[in-house]
């Protein structure tokens, strides 16, 4: 069912109105969300209507923008440091998110037009990355190969191309004859409802596997490369990424199979020297314990999914040391670090 | 909540009929499933009302028996051969459902209390297979010990005790502080659905954790021990076990810790050489896409859990190969192969 969805921006931004895709609809519906305030935005932030670092970047970085536009004449820096401070607070983990919002808000100290300019650029600048990004990590796939992803890492996570996706993009646009494995990446199933969704948009062949599948397929040999994309990525390489991650990177090894993080160079990290220092997001237990979907006559329901009085962990992330990384699929190229 | 549901066999039956615990409903109710003939038992099998190596193969046996009692004198036979067929179709990576099929098979050639006397000593050799697995068990964790355990071994899965859950709750009655981190094991759940209901029921202090977030654990020092069943262990100890075993058992072997499959000896299968030999069932593509469980209302809802239109790959089980595994825990002891 080929079509065009895969080709819009997952948010841009028009004067001080921000519009991005809502992903907690999709893959059910398919709807613009619409923001005029930076603490509207933050709660789309928070509650995941935008996801995936670049996404969650510069959509950051256009709240910072709404707070400029909003912020009184008269406490012009007090408004825009409140903002700054509830805009950084919505996802802890993002590397993207703190750099867009510092750079808008340094602009923002010099005029209001320069910080509606410096938003405006972070979205360019990731959506070219992306761009970027699938042309290089589209020469390491070669033709028949049959490609694992985690998570999204797609243009609704990249404002548009993505990162991980990207080379699947460019591969499958050049005629190469490619499969993608789709972990379902519990507990919020982004593979299975959103790289799903945007692979099935674009025409890409491939299959939805539980996460518990993906290192038995590495053993049968069905796997030929492991792609994914990155939270934050420390000086020493140490990638943050969706939990479920390093498993995977650790089986891809013993199994020689190449693990390749995809990632625009905001989200490296380099205050930061290894994988310790990242702090890890703890989402809520009914994640875990609940999940949402239509039924049979498409109304949307929440069912609960595990044994009633028992409680559960919900770590959002997951750390891989640089060890298990082959290489960094970055707008600038394929980096060792 | 504890109460004393974990003490009610999984599999028991009286004269012609089968008793089973409806695992299928578990969590959300409790109910006794009642079979009269052998056929209707084979689609219990097939729809897991029971699941679990030695619970179905205790069931299987019993099948089989009521396979006997329902043969006519003319073609009983014919009919037994048939019968055992159609019973051995039900689950084909199971071992232990094979075994016991084969038994009551033979004793039925001899007579029909033959045969039902076979079928009820099977399960109770279930049942006191657990026991020792437990006691033996039991010695390999320490007061303080974290437990990662995979799928349901418990008490459902092993007619009685269970396999890796024996030694948990073994543990537990002796006093021992234990926490037992449960994997959620999609596609089915069981262990969000079946080991937490159990662990919940006895009083053992747990959490569900996404099949996603195992190998993060272990990374942080979180994890004590991993301990799983087996559906099927080959002459040279590579194992088959509910998918995602696997991925945890190489991630172990990693993290150094140590890893025991708890099972019968019923369970190991000498006539199969290596897990390269090992058949591993697909299951339907429904079970990824779709989950089931209860609204706020407690009305069990189907919901779709994945993007329309993509499909999905269902293995049931994987193979660990043997050099990941620290021992067996089995009634007769440990053993290393």
């Amino acid at each position: 069912m080929k079509n065009n969805l895969h080709r819009i921006k997952s948010v841009r931004a028009e004067r001080n109105m921000v519009y991005m895709i809502d992903q907690v609809l999709l893959p059910w519906e398919f709807k613009i969300c619409k923001t005029e305030r930076y603490l509207e935005t933050c709660k789309a932030i928070k509650t995941m209507i935008v996801r995936g670092a670049g996404t969650i970047g510069a959509t950051a970085g256009f709240a910072m923008w709404q707070a400029v536009y909003e912020a009184p004449e008269k406490n012009y820096i007090d408004f825009l440091n409140k903002a700054k401070i509830e805009i950084e607070a919505t996802r802890p983990t993002a590397r993207d998110l703190f750099v867009a919002v510092n750079r808008v808000y340094e602009r923002a100290l010099i005029s209001r037009n320069e910080a509606e300019e410096e938003a405006h650029k972070i979205a360019d600048e990731n959506a070219e990355a992306g761009k970027k990004i699938g042309e290089f990590g589209n020469n390491l796939i070669k033709d028949g190969d049959r490609i694992l992803t985690h998570c999204n890492a797609g243009h609704l996570a990249l404002v548009d191309y993505g990162s991980a996706l990207a080379p699947v993009y460019k591969a499958h646009s050049e005629g190469k004859n490619i499969f993608v494995y789709v972990d379902e990446t519990r507990p919020r199933s982004q593979g299975a409802k959103l790289t799903a969704w945007e692979l099935n948009n674009a025409g890409v062949p491939h299959a939805i596997i539980p996460d518990n599948a993906a290192a038995w397929y590495m053993s049968l040999g069905k796997i030929d490369i492991f792609i994914t994309g990155a939270d934050r990525i420390a000086a020493n390489g140490d990638t943050a990424n969706k939990i479920g991650t390093l498993g995977k990177a650790i089986a891809a090894r013993h199994y020689k199979i190449p693990f390749y993080v995809a990632a625009p160079l905001s989200t490296f990290d380099f205050d930061i020297k290894t994988g310790k220092d990242i702090q890890i997001e703890e989402r809520s237990q009914d994640e875990v314990l609940y999940q949402t979907g239509p039924d049979k006559k498409g109304t949307i329901r929440k069912i609960r999914v595990a044994s009633h009085g028992s409680p559960s962990c919900n770590p959002a992330f997951d750390v891989t040391p640089k060890k298990f990384i082959k290489g960094f699929i970055t707008e600038e190229g394929i980096k060792k670090i």
